[in-house]
């Protein structure tokens, strides 16, 4: 049996399965502080007999090489507790063979193998909620370099009627997820975009900022598709708003895609909550296979 | 005998050797049309035996992907006559295997292998010249995605006291190649970087310019390494600027480096002109093993 799992700043996810896209049982718990959340994933994990693997999709930062000692260990964060807890160390008991990535790289792989990415050599997933990330899968494997990507704070422009939103990331004005996130949209606006007034203009301005990831994406890893998920792309209208920034912004320099309107080519993740946790029985996958 | 060409916008290099890193011959000749062109080159290489395999690093765009029919053929380019000319085609009387990578993968690999990126898993290579580009070499391996890199093409913000810059790039206002490329440097300040008195603004504004591809680089592939090459890149003081500027962008958010002011990070190439052509060697030797 395969076992995975995946954690976000709000809640936590366990699955098993015979094999990755079949998922067999599926438990939610809440985020809290590592030792409760973690004792409560394995509790999820414990009484189901054996257990083959485990792949972990992780929320950022976290230490993704298998050659650091710090291996599995949360790193520098703000979230109150979880600096230096270990993955490692907390799952070792299942004495199984085990593999960590970060969140959005999990969901990527997830994607890439069962959902939106299926058949493309090279493909990003970005994520748009609480923070924004992104994530490359490059024929069939997570990429990542020191460490995993940090996408959501790269520097973008503010939009033209946008000159006084204020950043709520802590360290950088003019990053992405200070500006486009979710927590960012609600001060910005006082509420989410979903909840904003048809043709506000908030979905333009949002637009316009996802749109600076996407062409940064596309100059700076050429992928066959982008896939964008996460709580913030449910607002109806928003990925439309999103292509035309990025059809405007390259200027032609660039085929993406087939379709004239890129709608081949920045598309909606389809595995939806599933991407994350489908990712990480990937992983676990691998683990097993690499052993 | 391993051959190597690198092309380049104003002149072409091809060169012989027994092994990558031990040049044996070094020809130069002007890049005018491509038939004319390409004759020189094969000339240079004629009349050195047999050759085993070739490896090209070639002005972009060009098409790098093997498994496409036009495997070796520049893609759309203003560069008069250059357009749908065949490198394959050009030298397939060689009969020998042959590889072909962008001319900043190449250099990138060449400083991998024999320069500034020795031992490391991740960098990224940076040219600024004529034009701007990058290329990252991951476990040994040029990445690609559907087409090789456009980072050149990036969006940037103005630096504050460079509102009325105008962009030389007929594509984008607002792109790196367009604000901070040696044209863009004369057309704005009448002068080369290196011309400019000791003091004069103009080289904090190219600083931050390329401190905002060092930053996209950082956190859309996590380099262990940034190397900098190019011919504006010999201007004295500036890859200084660039690393303070990249230090206050980042603003803490990542380690960089062990040292605290980058300059383990963000570093000048050290095979000079020789990066493009050494990489080149490199893909030729490629291309024998997986023959």
């Amino acid at each position: 049996m395969l076992a995975a799992i995946e954690t976000g700043g709000t809640k936590c996810v366990a699955a098993l399965a015979e094999a990755p896209g079949k998922i067999q049982r599926r438990i939610e718990v809440p985020t809290t502080f590592p030792d409760e959340t973690f004792a409560r994933l394995r509790d999820a994990l414990g009484n189901a007999g054996p257990i083959s693997a485990l792949g972990i999709a992780a929320f950022g930062p976290v230490d993704i090489d298998p050659a650091s000692p710090t291996y599995g260990e949360v790193l520098v964060t703000s979230k109150p507790g979880w600096q230096g807890a270990s993955y490692r160390n907390a799952f070792a008991g299942l004495g199984c063979p085990l593999r960590i990535e970060s969140d959005v790289s999990g969901a990527c792989l997830g994607e890439w193998g069962f959902g939106a990415g299926q058949g493309e050599n090279v493909i990003a997933y970005v994520t748009v909620g609480t923070g924004i990330g992104a994530g490359v899968v490059h024929n069939g494997a997570i990429l990542n370099g020191v460490g995993h990507y940090e996408m959501g704070h790269i520097k973008v422009s503010r939009a033209d009627d946008d000159g006084k939103a204020r950043s709520v990331c802590p360290l950088h004005d003019d990053c992405l997820e200070g500006l486009a996130s979710g927590p960012s949209i609600l001060a910005r606006w006082g509420q989410s975009l979903s909840e904003l007034a048809q043709g506000h203009e908030g979905l333009d301005v949002e637009a316009s900022y996802l749109a600076q990831l996407a062409r940064t994406l596309t100059l700076t890893h050429r992928p066959a598709r982008i896939i964008f998920g996460g709580g913030v792309m449910k607002t109806p209208g928003l990925i439309e708003a999103i292509r035309r920034h990025t059809k405007s912004s390259l200027a032609g320099y660039i085929d993406c895609g087939r379709a004239g309107d890129m709608s081949d080519y920045i598309v909606p993740a389809s595995l939806g909550d599933d991407a994350g946790i489908t990712g990480a029985l990937m992983l676990a996958d691998s683990a097993l296979s690499e052993q």
